[in-house]
């Protein structure tokens, strides 16, 4: 059993963009010294977020629409008493999706279904550079 | 400290089916070589999820309801353009939800409160079988 | 390799209460024998859930009125006909939250943002005493 920690860096353009990091996870894990185990995905910050989704052009708009239902932009936040910078959404957002993910995988692949990826959701309001942390555990 | 893959399989009716995969987690985790760790409950598909609820039926009528809240059934679905299959929302209740649940054990034991279950959620529109992932790492 | 089971333990003061538990998990993370892995921070129960946010006074005010949004208190549950607590949406934001969170660490750090916190997140309608698990595994 061995710990490996690697990273996934990119830019981001801003809300709501659903980036696909399947490839960059699968090769993450394959790369590894490991065969089977489980790979932590996770979002060091408050305004990003991680899951899975079938990765189609439909969905990628549908799903940010249902984020506009659960926290409307406009709402009016306090947040924004502290940095005036705009996205109490993007923070309620990111809170409600979570930081983290967690998939298995075994013979150097991803347990992942066949129409199902995994994803980075930037629901900051600005353009952002994005560090992912990759932390893989298994033998 | 192993890796061990296991895998539950059901049958389920449809949406929104809430099933109690509990007492097979527990099996699972019993029958495995480790007394400690953790297992992480992985759905390999986008139209189903795993989270923990108090099993019992009022609550199994008041999460649907507050699914079709987040995310209406009928409010029209850009994913529809691509599949035509009706099930827009169940792809964004389960990206919402998310594929993955990771549970601590100990002594053989799942550490779940008293009233707390481990649950699949079928939120596809039509039957399915479906191949619940469990990793459990532990020693 | 090892696994370790810590335990936090606080009490709550009721619904929403959003508590600051970085500290904690970072000295549990700091004693341990490891120096890099996974915390899971598992919450056993139905009525609380674990995630990350900006700690500040405005999100703290934001984030309850989402919830509200997505499962208002006085909707009508059924759960009500069970218990007649009046938590029936404590039970459903805990659902829809998720009861755990895997966080990475390395060099007796957990790698977090900045700008992010790990909370505990009391639902329930009335004060509670809280044991949140923190199951940590590394090297």
């Amino acid at each position: 059993m061995t710990v490996e920690t690697k990273k996934i860096s990119f830019s981001t353009q801003g809300e709501v963009q659903i980036i696909d990091i399947t490839d960059r996870v699968e090769k993450a894990v394959s790369e590894s010294q490991t065969t089977s185990g489980i790979v932590t995905i996770f979002v060091p910050g408050a305004t990003g977020a991680v899951t899975t989704i079938e990765y189609e052009p439909g969905l990628l708009k549908d799903f940010p629409k249902i984020l506009e239902r659960i926290s409307p932009k406009n709402m009016g936040y306090e947040h924004e008493l502290r940095w005036h910078d705009g996205n109490g959404h993007s923070h309620c957002r990111a809170s409600l999706l979570g930081p983290s993910l967690t998939v298995p995988y075994t013979q150097k692949k991803l347990l992942l279904g066949t129409w199902q990826q995994i994803v980075f959701i930037e629901l900051d309001v600005r353009p952002r550079n994005r560090n992912i942390i990759l932390q893989i555990i298994g033998e």
